[in-house]
């Protein structure tokens, strides 16, 4: 590979409707999409090792450029080779580009032109996040994949609010652009809210610059769940298909079949493990809330047909449940050892679909059954859970 | 094996001055003694699955009757076939009576010669833990190994309080002898503080008894440590050399590397996984204190020289300490299965100095060598950490 290339490129290899099957060739790995990243906020998997992550069949992560930032700091994990061999993952690593984190956990923001500044929620030490320093601290912590740093309105915002964003977020694109590192691929983000005229012009700006992949922020900050499925539907077909189209923060089992038919490759989401540890568990047919007191003594195992460690292993829902009630430590590992493999689980699923051409049977099959709920909740408690922004939170 | 006997025995293969390298033939295995176990109050070593514990090295593991009693109670474990089948744990379970923690967790505890009247830290149901009942419900429970309900004294308790403390769980063993399940394994407790006349007369008079095995109670409860080695050292080779020898609650890897040389066969202590919890670590040569800045750049791994999953995999101290400052769950898990490798090395190390006969030089290096402390840690920390009773609290 040409070491002042980005180290990244992208293949589409089937096709159905707008669905993709691709590869996304890496410095670390061949990645098949769509894919599903596990949030590794300080650089871990919460509860999980590295080793854990692999066995969940996850062969892409994302970390947090403002967590790190501030601990350990960027100059110790380059001096220890970089994240990768730093928390001892193989495979891709993306970061995001701490903006959205800047934000909503820092104190006394104040956004301009020049970028975020604000004091660190850790120590009150006053920052600086520019588009500049962003890809600096991502340079240095040597990801696969650098994310812009933009501005990311909350849901509901107004439109001039909205307009301005998506204008700052191009020139701070093309700011990043000019300061990343040879060696990383960036990919530039397509702000705009609800408002889907804004959406198509930013989608269409960020096309005819150089970054390796597109990704569709500022989904699932507020907005009603429609208004994003509505905008997604027309902007997810829209985006350039020559490249990875990545869906920020994005979200529920539903939602991730949803968007796949729109074309999107790339997810991340707090859910499977933030869901996990507050005992929430995906199952094929629904969830399992597993201090239910339904599964007292129930012997089965989460999911009879599940392959995740918890379930090859028979753990059984009565002791899980008596884990969990305990709050011991370890069943925040086997529950997010459960969710991530039901996470890899379907978008391989979803994958094998459109290698099949059979993309729009398989969605509307899976989300049937989503919206029959788990059997044995009763109440028929559909797949879709609350949603939730930050891993770390 | 005879389906009416306790299913356990005992023989001394090879002896090294009062040191013995045993076999405890269990229902679940033979395990090989000295033996460390691991603490899984509630049916779990914190922070670790079955698999983990196995992969510690550890064939032998204690639980607590008191906490599984409250919760999730003995019938519904016997429902699920069993605390080995309800933990996944395969190899050898010892149940403690539950009395030292009716005494230490229970709230208004009345003790009486019928046993200990208190209430419940978890829903402040009043229970009565007779002799009668803690065998019920280790019955229940189905572990190997149970012992009786005794009465523990605390450090520097006088002596006639000692003497009825002896006089009690004299009675209260032949209460239990009479009300075990047939199929399970009973150990007698021996007490009397540091009041080493009171400690042999108690040691004899549970020789006299049909006990599988004979446990040294009311240890590391305040003592000075020198009363408790005093006593140790006098007691240890005066038990019945036919049963096998258990230290409870103990101890630190000196105390162990000490009473081993006294005769004692079996421990058991929350120090490895709670200090682990704390960020310390135990490697040969002392101690590691993970969130010391020292380590913030250091890229070796816990220590070079040992085989657990978090050093084989070559986690550095960097990261570790990263872990450990930014309090990731996975942190708890990484530490814990190197201390509990440290401790199954070293009592594997002690049976292989008896086997060849060269205890007592094994031992002078072992403890010259804690005593010595890490050269890493500048102060020379020893090996010696701050006592701790009870892994729940």
């Amino acid at each position: 590979m040409d070491p002042t290339s980005s180290g990244l490129s992208f293949e589409v290899r089937a096709t159905s409707g707008h669905a993709r099957a691709g590869v996304l060739h890496t410095r670390h790995g061949d990645l098949l999409t769509p894919a599903f990243q596990p949030v590794a906020t300080q650089s871990s998997v919460k509860a999980l090792t590295a080793e854990d992550v692999h066995d969940t069949g996850a062969r892409i992560v994302i970390m947090n450029t403002y967590h790190l930032w501030l601990r350990p700091g960027p100059e110790l994990v380059a001096e220890q080779g970089g994240l990768h061999a730093f928390s001892h993952w193989p495979h891709v690593i993306t970061t995001d580009s701490g903006g959205f984190q800047a934000f909503s956990l820092g104190e006394f923001v104040k956004l301009s032109e020049q970028g975020f500044a604000f004091k660190s929620h850790l120590d009150g030490k006053k920052l600086l996040l520019t588009p500049e320093e962003a890809m600096r601290v991502q340079g240095l912590l040597g990801s696969d994949i650098a994310m812009q740093l933009d501005v990311c309105p909350k849901g509901g915002s107004p439109r001039p609010e909205l307009a301005e964003a998506v204008d700052r977020t191009l020139r701070w694109g093309e700011r990043c652009l000019a300061a990343k590192a040879k060696q990383q691929a960036l990919f530039g983000i397509v702000q705009g809210g609800t408002d889907i005229e804004l959406r198509l012009r930013h989608a269409e700006e960020i096309a005819k610059q150089p970054f390796d992949g597109i990704a569709l922020g500022g989904f699932s900050v507020g907005e009603p769940i429609a208004d994003m499925y509505r905008v997604l539907s027309e902007l997810g077909p829209a985006v350039d298909p020559r490249r990875p189209h990545y869906l920020m923060g994005v979200g529920t089992p539903e939602d991730i079949v949803r968007a796949i038919g729109w074309g999107v490759d790339l997810f991340d989401c707090v859910m499977p493990t933030r869901n996990a540890r507050n005992g929430q568990v995906f199952v094929n047919d629904g969830r399992i809330v597993i201090k239910n007191s339904r599964y007292r003594n129930d012997p089965l195992p989460l999911d009879p047909d599940c392959g995740c460690f918890t379930c090859r292993k028979g753990y059984s829902r009565s002791y899980l449940r008596h884990l969990y009630v305990a709050q011991e430590l370890t069943i925040f590992r086997l529950l997010s050892l459960h969710n991530l493999w039901f996470y890899a689980e379907l978008v391989a699923r979803a994958r094998s679909a459109i290698e099949r051409g059979q993309f729009a049977e398989w969605q509307t099959a899976t989300l049937e059954r989503f919206r029959r709920g788990a059997p044995n909740e009763g109440e028929g408690s559909p797949a879709v859970l609350p949603r939730a922004s930050d891993e770390s939170l």
